[in-house]
């Protein structure tokens, strides 16, 4: 796709250090609301929120009417179409840069990070979740199936993926409560109501789609980037013992649907165009629908942090699946996509050991317990504890980051 | 729970027979309009809607305000509680009365049904579909796993359910794309992508969720009932040979994404109270949060017909989990329910073979072809074909229906 990018030399006259998320290179869309009032739209630079709907000269130089900034969802303002988010991100760079000698007529528009309250990015019409990192399929494949024949045998063929539930998909910052379910305490016994004794998370990254397609209209690979506006980061919350029990035949239901974290930041896709990065070899060839050339995965650091501690350190390049066959995918029958449903990658496991996204793999089905800074173990998630999802992409003196994705387990 | 149940003795002065779907005893909620308007809400009886922002008194009797009636789905009338919702049909039942002297206040907001457009009914968030027939389970079972286990271990404990998709869920009449998609040949080859050639239906019913509970308080089964709106009749569509190869093993995806249909009629649960009956046992005895004492199953019959020969009877009452099990285990994780939400049964098989769901029951994976009037025979659906579900409940003089709940499959 042709692309926007925004000077990596370019300064912003709001303060920031090298190591900040939000450069003025980001400029990633949200939704804050201060005090009692209601959701609107910001982005954000160094630790100032943007309030869009202040800034004078938008709408003329971008077309974006007001009321589309007062909401308090993305959605009416994605579903404007990339040239417009184009326009809008040139217009901030502009406004921002620190070769704009007329700051006063903007610096009322901005507020501190922690003074303002952020929600869900968008509304989510559905939710997908996919599968797509081999590591993790074979590490799965290896502990609760056949270690000689770890992947499935349509693993390499598809792109496999399940329907989430959207209704329970939380901005970071909301508490997760420990669910309860039907739990078999010994393999071949009855089962028991109990809550899960095996509270996990998944480090994902999911996209978000900026422009349908209708019914019975697939949306062919080559087009796949015109209708994925940006990325957020994504932790699929797990309860292993619960999923176990239920997931034979349909697919994880009850063992995920308690909850999913995403970061309050939808990241536009232009911002990340300068980490794009080739993916692993796919072998066998995919059948022609999935086949596409060039370079279609992005080098984002990944981290994990359990109560501060750091325990994963993966990257969403690591993905055998690259969201273009994803969504090619996803569509091929003529599934319809809405503006604002997320699709999550699923698991981002890379090859060594502390590359792992989830407790489950880490631990390694309970052998081998993570130690943390204070000296304590897990082998999956306690009350009270603090998980935190950290992604970002490195370039030369700054960073391209989602903020942090994080949520404490209530018991 | 309480109800109101109109007296099935009521005649209306407008005229039906006794085998319209729609008598005064039903009352049911659709979204309608006329000519290039704009969605408004509906009611119906026997040929003649209802519209309802159109009638006088409307708002003093009930409450209701009227933009909420001009609205495009029913998600804000349902909304309003289920009190609302019965003073709508009390003052219903009233003004179409054959008792009522002044008809002409109301006359001119009738419209013939053959000269409005059935929509959507409501806006739904989240779609879950659920697996709650015993013998469509066991005959899935028998066919494609072991005839001697053919109940997974935890179908008798758990009322099984996965995560459809929402998007693609179309009202009666919208006819349906046969998918294409990754099918294998030959048990053991390698995938090739083609058109299905195994489309089939799935005869279910569908409830529509008309409350919300927070996110991390489940709703306790004898509660269940308040949350419960009313009911569709469902078909979701299903591609065998796609299913086949992907569900392994996150459940199915792309062999159902590709389109659902609804009954553009929601029946209140209040007029189908006379139908209430017993269930099938239930052994093993499921654990406390799934117990239930009372009769908590509908006797609604079920026809299916394709190209207009029937193919299919059966019955909603042969579902062995009820619609308060499958809530109440959806939600006992605190999983959150929205308003508009849908939920299905699953495919309502019965004991006699005539009574199975679906044409890979009804043909047994092909080896018993159906024949249809027209001396052709079917094993799955093909182009052109016109599959028609019809449901009703049949009381003394008159039967509570759905209207149809049809599609036509294009190539």
């Amino acid at each position: 796709m042709s692309t926007f990018t925004i000077d990596p030399k370019l300064r912003s006259w709001i303060p920031y250090t090298d190591d900040t998320d939000f450069p003025i290179q980001n400029l990633p869309l949200g939704i804050f609301s201060v005090g009692d009032g209601s959701g609107r739209v910001g982005s954000v630079i160094g630790d100032q929120i943007i309030d869009l709907s202040c800034l004078p000269g938008l709408t003329e130089a971008t077309g974006i009417p007001k009321s589309v900034l007062t909401k308090d969802t993305l959605n009416d303002l994605i579903a404007l179409g990339r040239p417009v988010a184009r326009s809008l991100r040139k217009y901030l760079a502009e406004v921002f840069s620190a070769q704009n000698q007329n700051r006063s007529s903007f610096v009322h528009c901005l507020l501190p990070i922690d003074q303002v309250k952020l929600h869900m990015p968008v509304h989510c019409g559905d939710y997908t979740d996919f599968y797509s990192s081999r590591e993790h399929a074979t590490n799965v494949g290896i502990m609760f199936r056949d270690p000689a024949n770890a992947l499935l045998p349509n693993w390499l063929h598809i792109p496999v993926g399940y329907h989430g539930r959207a209704s329970s998909i939380v901005v970071s910052g909301t508490p997760i409560h420990r669910p309860s379910g039907q739990i078999v305490p010994k393999e071949g016994e009855a089962p028991v109501f109990a809550k899960s004794k095996q509270l996990d998370f998944e480090l994902e990254m999911a996209f978000v789609l900026g422009k349908e397609n209708k019914l019975g209209e697939p949306i062919p690979i080559e087009q796949t980037e015109d209708y994925i506006h940006g990325l957020l980061a994504f932790n699929d919350w797990s309860a292993r013992d619960i999923q176990k029990w239920e997931y034979v035949p349909l697919g994880p239901f009850l063992g995920k649907n308690f909850g999913s974290t995403c970061s309050p930041w939808l990241v536009d896709l232009d911002a990340l165009q300068p980490f794009r990065t080739k993916g692993p070899e796919q072998d066998p060839k995919p059948l022609d629908y999935l086949q596409q050339a060039g370079t279609h995965h992005y080098d984002i650091r990944l981290e994990v942090f359990l109560n501060g501690s750091r325990i994963c350190r993966s990257n969403m390049k690591y993905l055998y699946w690259s969201m273009n066959q994803q969504l090619a995918h996803h569509t091929v029958n003529g599934c319809n996509m809405r503006v604002g449903d997320i699709c999550a990658s699923g698991t981002i496991s890379g090859p060594d050991p502390d590359s792992y996204g989830s407790m489950l793999e880490l631990a390694w089905k309970g052998t081998k317990p993570i130690r943390l800074s204070d000296g304590s173990t897990r082998v999956f998630l306690q009350d009270g504890d603090r998980l935190e999802i950290r992604a970002y992409a490195e370039g030369p003196g700054y960073r391209i980051g989602f903020g942090p994705c994080e949520g404490e387990i209530l018991g």
